[in-house]
């Protein structure tokens, strides 16, 4: 167990509060609620970035960037979006400091009070949509797809680092359609990528589903998510795609004209996925001795620690070590050599350990007589002698297992997780017993799914799309269920 | 001329905003002073970023991401910093809305008052100071290297698309190190880095120089600054690089115990390149039928466009194209094959002129027969007859070409604009008369420097780096000088 960490057993809150900052990930900042988000956080969060990005262009999508604020008014213009967002905002009313009468201190200068307030934004639907009035006219101009990388902020009371705070970074998809089924596949499609981004990267198994009215988002008229089930049995999701409908179109008056010369309102999705991510990485793979990253979004995979007493020895060891490091690079692996000499190798087996290195090369003053060097893997913490010829083979292949063995043993833990429930009772007590997610049928209502989350604070987290047609009761009022959905207590 | 654009003689002001509306590069949005960044703009910035992102990274440097928000108090504890920039800023005092009694519209809530305000960041100094407090107890914490890339707000109240805007994208080195020297050393590499890029990727020769006392950096003990001259005979500043000497550790309070036990303060710089390179960009190689771009940093490099009758001709001229766009891709040049029959050629030759595609190649009828292409330079509007064979080695060279010759015609430009004046009148007279960058002597003096500015509204660009030694006189006072200056009407 690394030095000072909780245990997961212990105390599994404690232990992820205590691992995003002892592995440099994030911390608080001195702003309530926002973080500082660490060199070695991220790093990964711009390897998550790249692969996003990278797949949302394949997929058709460019890049825009929108203005942070949101005139207030704008925020009510769709009903439903108004409810859900508008109330826990950051509100800039000035635009002016003048200096305090001490002369020293700065206060709000009060002349400089905005007409109308602006929001930070928590979202974009509203100015975006404000903007593409201005960019649609006909059906030649569809559809737009575009993407955003940006900050947003909600105004949350109670934070955690990375999973809720207050000002997080995310990327925003908008896209404005012809037809309502182009709309759907669209929102669709991107709940595939997040799903492939999820499962290929982040070797996390997700759920593919659709949420309860109660649950979807503000002015969407159907939201698609991926559900993640983390270590202490609670699902965390993963990412979001709403098929918005014509509700933006109707609150901007977003018309074009059709090819048949009709007017009509444009459709249109919404999806993101943020930071959160990193939050459902680090609860996905880590253990009671610190990080464990899936090679593939490490920032560096392989470490290199030479063992030497003496300047001779490390000048011996520092030439096996750089040549192995050229050719492991020449593969597309990356590598850090830590031959400081300001920290033993011990200090440094813990701290690579701490932060999730998925493998560790070591080399001493006997491998350089064996022509051997020492190879640890992060996932399984096994350690194994090899030659060192043909290395860079060997580590790439071990990388590609390890990768597979983090994704394999995070779905054998999801699956050994998947409960089944067909009476309250038995609901509760699974829910109170293990945790993770159960399957039960429900009359779909959102009052039943309200009354079930009050008593049980468990959540209906989706309607599985492959949820198979089964006939059966409602779990709390016995009225008739065609197919089971998905409860768990959530992030 | 492009349809419908001013030309740079008619109004250079102009010019340039129409450009880079009509170029799609970027609009005003709804918010007062924010700039909405469409996507072939952005494509632009992207290219930027990545280049910029990659240099810094070959430097040391790593990413890191602070709050948005910044504490009111904080602004104040350096004096100079406050002063410099805590006037204009969005401030946040609020973070919650309410439903109105309208029962429809939303109003600040009253009771959501924050007890300390939060200013939106103009720049980040100061909450990543105080963050760096934390980070720093040794010599063995130094250096530290990070960037951020981020959005920033300075409440302007004049504003122009990429040029002065009151949101703008950017990112901000910020260094601290356990030297004066080692400082001063990383804010000299960064201005190299940026004047690589300005030269190597932007095309955009700069001139490197210190910033006079009155033109630093709010904190700054020594502003190095990029210089570059527009079409228009004004200077542009495009990019900062300050050494903040001990003034920002002392305001947090960050010291460091030194290699030899004693306790100092840590020694900082901070740099950065903003949105704003865009204006930079279009002013310097566009011309009265659009955007020129430097093939480096171009979207895309190549636009393919069919010249055809009849869906035959079109079939034929598809499977030539493709297979040309393959071979050039190859050879990692971006390329738009543009079939869309939405569209006549014309219309399309004109939209890739004023968007500023480095290289159109049309292909017709006579072409198939031939084996032939057409091939147009967008800095040149030169036009060419070519043989299919071998096309792709062709148009990587003609590629390298256009990005020399823009460079080299920014050059010549930048030489002929160079003027000296040897007295107020000559000064005032060239200033009237031609702009540009006029060397003069100047007495040294703030106050001096005030007074010009005053009068013919040119500032002085630079100290300029390589400036030799040159007995002289100052052009307003009279009193002894040792070197020249860069005057210049400035953006």
């Amino acid at each position: 167990m690394a030095k000072g960490l909780t245990s997961r057993k212990e105390d599994y809150s404690q232990w992820y509060n205590e691992l995003v900052v002892k592995a440099d990930l994030a911390e608080h900042s001195a702003v309530r609620g926002c973080m500082v988000i660490k060199p070695y956080g991220y790093a990964i969060w711009e390897k998550m970035q790249r692969v996003l990005d990278d797949m949302f262009k394949k997929t058709g999508h460019v890049n825009a960037y929108f203005p942070l604020f949101i005139p207030k008014s704008y925020l009510s213009k769709e009903a439903a979006h108004v409810e859900g967002f508008a109330k826990e905002c950051a509100v800039v009313t000035h635009y002016r400091l003048k200096t305090a009468e001490d002369g020293k201190s700065v206060v709000v200068d009060p002349d400089a009070k905005l007409e109308e307030e602006l929001i930070v934004r928590p979202t974009s639907e509203t100015i975006i949509w404000n903007t593409y009035k201005n960019w649609i006219q006909s059906y030649r101009d569809l559809p737009i797809l575009v993407n955003q990388w940006a900050n947003v902020v909600r105004w949350e009371m109670r934070t955690r680092l990375f999973l809720r705070t207050a000002e997080f970074l995310w990327q925003e998809g908008h896209t404005a359609h012809a037809t309502k089924n182009e709309a759907i596949e669209e929102a669709e499609k991107m709940l595939d990528v997040y799903a492939e981004f999820a499962q290929n990267y982040m070797a996390m198994p997700v759920i593919k589903g659709l949420k309860t009215e109660n649950e979807r988002f503000a002015g969407a008229e159907e939201t698609y998510c991926i559900e993640a089930l983390m270590q202490d049995g609670k699902a965390l999701q993963a990412g979001t795609s709403h098929f918005l409908g014509q509700n933006f179109a109707k609150a901007f008056d977003v018309k074009f004209a059709t090819k048949e010369g009709k007017q009509d309102y444009v459709w249109a999705t919404s999806w993101g996925v943020s930071t959160r991510l990193m939050g459902a990485l680090i609860m996905t793979h880590s253990d009671d001795n610190g990080l464990v990253l899936p090679p593939v979004l490490a920032p560096f995979q392989v470490v290199i620690v030479p063992i030497y007493k003496g300047e001779e020895q490390l000048n011996a060891i520092n030439e096996v070590a750089f040549k192995l490091k050229e050719e492991l690079e020449s593969k597309g692996i990356s590598v850090k050599y830590d031959n400081r000499d300001t920290h033993k190798p011990g200090w440094k087996f813990a701290e690579y350990e701490l932060k999730g290195v998925p493998v560790r090369i070591a080399i001493g003053p006997r491998d350089l007589e064996n022509n051997t060097i020492e190879i640890a893997r992060r996932d399984t913490l096994e350690k194994e002698i090899l030659h060192q010829d043909n290395l860079a083979v060997k580590v790439e292949h071990l990388l590609e297992q390890i990768q597979e063995n983090l994704y394999q043993k995070a779905l054998d833990f999801r699956e050994e997780n998947i409960h089944y429930a067909d009476t309250y009772e038995e609901f509760k007590q699974i829910l109170e017993e293990k945790g993770g997610f159960i399957y039960a049928h429900w009359d779909g209502t959102p009052e039943t799914e309200e009354k079930i989350k009050e008593e049980t604070k468990a959540t209906i987290r989706c309607i599985p799309l492959d949820a198979k047609e089964e006939e059966g009761k409602c779990i709390y009022t016995g009225k008739p269920s065609k197919r089971r959905v998905i409860f768990a207590k959530a992030y």
